[in-house]
């Protein structure tokens, strides 16, 4: 069984900045998996940063754009965290990317650490699902410029500062005004953000196949501000009509001190992130598993 | 100004049975609607019932299948409940519907019946926004068997009897297990319906842009089943798992006493409902009036 | 130690009419737990269907209500819904209870089966926590007569016929006009069933020392018809003004076919239900344990 | 018909700091107050900053505490923020306080401007509904130290920082553990709070005369985290585990900053407020006033 992925790119728990020292096993389990997948037949390029803090040695390292570039594939040691990090970076160079778990399985990271030399093989021989997720292209406009922009792989939230009152925030999409909404805040979600933040303010879930974002109020004034599923080739704009201290939040991705006027645009990046499942993923088997659909409720 | 559309049926508020009278100011405005009709250059054709409700006289009257095949629009007076039940008759025969309400303005229904003389002319001309819905082909299977069949332009409804408890369902899609759910029910809902019975349910609003159904549970007995959006292209099936006196309704169209193991299956009929409005409505607007959005919350 | 209490009721899943055989471990424990408390010193009278059922000999036997007016205390195996149903016949007796639970523990039977050897001796010494519980006396008022009446431990709901549309009800307490809702129907729950049904229909959860009950409407028209809390010191009254084959449901005491006009009142019952916990017991850890508080959510 | 209350004192709206110029017809409207309660034949305070920024002459002024040491009975100029501000500051005083309000009538500033001629007048001499309010005394504990105390009518909320993610809070209730929750934050509201942050948050409405406060979860992580009613008699103790940023705010006054192990406390104050109401006002016709019930829903 030849590997249909020539280049595989290796990441650890990603950081951008000063990283804590991986936990042991984690480095371990790094190594572990270089050398599975070269014995398997893969090349193996091991992240800058990861081979850094997981001492592996014996493969070539490269930074991330140079992985998007080499590589037909991304393989993630991580939680859902990590995974949504390096997709975002590699959405422009459509690798696609498996995720493999240590810890409790994530909505997107659903390969156990413990079963990878199972779960692998048939994967890289070209058996597996490919699940596509949209992403987010949002910007922050100040005076017709561009202050603050960045892709977003979950959500787009705009909320309000930590000891002031609501915002009032002014909604259009396409230009069609929708409404003037007082709250904590507004989350625009994608279906992968719709399992997360939206859905603790209220969202429903997205499945990923349906082609929307969903507008979800955090704590709106008025009880009938209802979450709205919109079709994902939509611009949305936010504008900060009132309030101190708001600010913008893209996958967490921040801008703090928005102005009143500020508009905050959303659209639909031309981009898509890839990630392959073991053959015979379903949605709905991690919603169950995620939401303890299975344990009988109350 | 030529009307674009050549043969134009009439319908007042619809009723498949003995029809209580209709009020007298219906009765006259459906007349003085069918003759503005006829001075802008349509023919006109009365639905049989409406007529006879109505009393209208010199206008050629007929059955709804025959309007479906003889006319190129149609004009309903009414509620919002009307219009769906014309919307479901009318949709395999791809005749546009327009709706003129004499009450309180409905989200598909929104031109006031005073304000029809001058509504109407452009539209009749062709200056209008046409708003196609997605329309639900339902079913009954027991024992393999299809016992009951509908189309439903809302929803698809299954739920307990009136004094029993919960009933426990299995949902699948695209014959992928989905959850059991104990619950007074569970509502599938279109874009349409989105702001119907599954609003009051605890679901999203659905843009009639977004190819989606959403799944609804009522009072479900485990916190975590939350509404989902799912693509309109697949196939739902709910299976009746437990529960006495448990029903199915689809848009209302009711078969009670359903069996264990009866399995009601949903997807998108081949057919649209086309509504049209005058140019410049957005769902946005209608939402605003109808949710109270503009009077300041709390 | 001697135990505190003298005669001890004891009683296995209730049923009213043609019980099914009970099984056969639950026969067995019934069996252990009546010599068990004999051997404590405790007089044990075995309730009549329970001793039939069970199998039990050597105990003299009694029906609920000499149970209620001879023992001081009652001893249930069985589940919540077994616990409720004995707490409303012994609470004029001013019999306290303790529920022993064979399955999954229950919100109100806490006492694992196979733990009652060591949990149970120190109880009946005097070794406890006390709970007790509002009882709710409900009735149906007819053209001013009372053509239904029961008691509730959980909650009181009208609600709608399953294959027609919403009820609109009138709400009055103390005399006072609250509202018209227009929903599937209105629930009243007292603390303890604050965590049934009105929870999976969007109600809070009532600590039992809050003297409150809870209205909470199900699926309401009004999005802004939310939950309220009362003292439960008012009389609550529920008109249904419209609406077919509603019905009136004391926990799951049922009647149906409700007739427009009919007066649903609510009012605290003079005797309370006594829940007696091993000592240290707290509500918060069965919240914790019912509602998964442990596992992390998402 | 005499006065009952000898001493009126008199607030406008109220800022501690820097007020920005009064408008002209509240300026004037305080003023032909002042001049109808001494006509009346009550003596009239003027509160300091009311009478500097409203220009009243002819009357003797205080400042607040003065006021609630001399005075029986406080009018409020303002809306419902006014009038709570003012209610904590003289709740010591045991003075009691009528709400008049100049623009939309507020929860408890009921009485419309335009229309004070008429209703004061019984009311001062007697004919009134009181409407007692509980007063939460909350703190912040660092170390064992008191860093932070104020009083709440509404609510005691402890929230993330507006570019963090979520706050990790234990809460204790009486020294039992009931929770660890990961969410935006909590909300500990009175009934007069239920109706505002708390509401908005997805908490029920508690009636003024239950005596409980409810505990609402802000975006929680866990889904079945609902809100709880408890006991009002309580001590609650909220203790930040993990998250930056986070801020206690007391009716909105703030401490930020929070260190990890901070533990904000909640108890009943010893002190109520009475809003004083026109004869025959209940809670449920404010209810329905504010929350739109009288709409007719979508």
């Amino acid at each position: 069984m030849n590997p249909i992925f020539r280049q595989v790119g290796l990441f650890g728990k990603y950081h951008a900045a000063p990283a804590p020292a991986m936990a042991a096993s984690s480095r371990a389990a790094l190594g572990d998996i270089a050398r599975f997948l070269a014995d398997q037949g893969c090349g193996v390029v091991v992240e800058d940063d990861t081979a850094a803090n997981a001492d592996i040695t014996g493969f070539p390292t490269a930074d991330i754009a140079t992985i998007g570039a080499e590589c037909d594939l991304g393989l993630v040691v991580g939680g859902d965290g990590t995974m949504l990090g390096i997709g975002r970076q590699l959405a422009r160079h459509d690798v696609p990317l498996i995720g493999i778990n240590q810890g409790r399985l994530g909505f997107i990271t659903d390969i156990p650490l413990d079963q990878f030399r199972t779960v692998l093989p048939p994967m890289l021989a070209g058996e597996y699902d490919e699940d596509p997720r949209t992403l987010m292209q949002a910007s922050v406009l100040r005076d017709g410029n561009t202050v603050f922009e960045a892709q977003a792989m979950n959500d787009v939230v705009v909320n309000r500062g930590a000891t002031s009152g609501m915002v009032e925030l002014k909604v259009e999409v396409d230009g069609r005004f929708v409404a003037r909404q007082r709250a904590d805040g507004l989350i625009v979600a994608s279906p992968t953000g719709s399992s997360a933040y939206a859905l603790s303010a209220g969202g429903p879930l997205l499945h990923p196949s349906n082609p929307g974002w969903v507008l979800v109020p955090i704590a709106p004034h008025t009880l009938s501000n209802r979450p709205i599923v919109l079709p994902d080739s939509v611009e949305i704009v936010i504008e900060l009509v009132a309030g101190r201290d708001a600010s913008a939040n893209f996958d967490m991705q921040s801008l703090a001190s928005l102005q009143h006027g500020d508009r905050i645009t959303v659209r639909r990046s031309q981009h898509k992130v890839r990630f392959l499942h073991p053959k015979g993923w379903t949605y709905f088997d991690t919603l169950r598993r995620k939401l303890h659909w299975n344990e009988g409720g109350v």
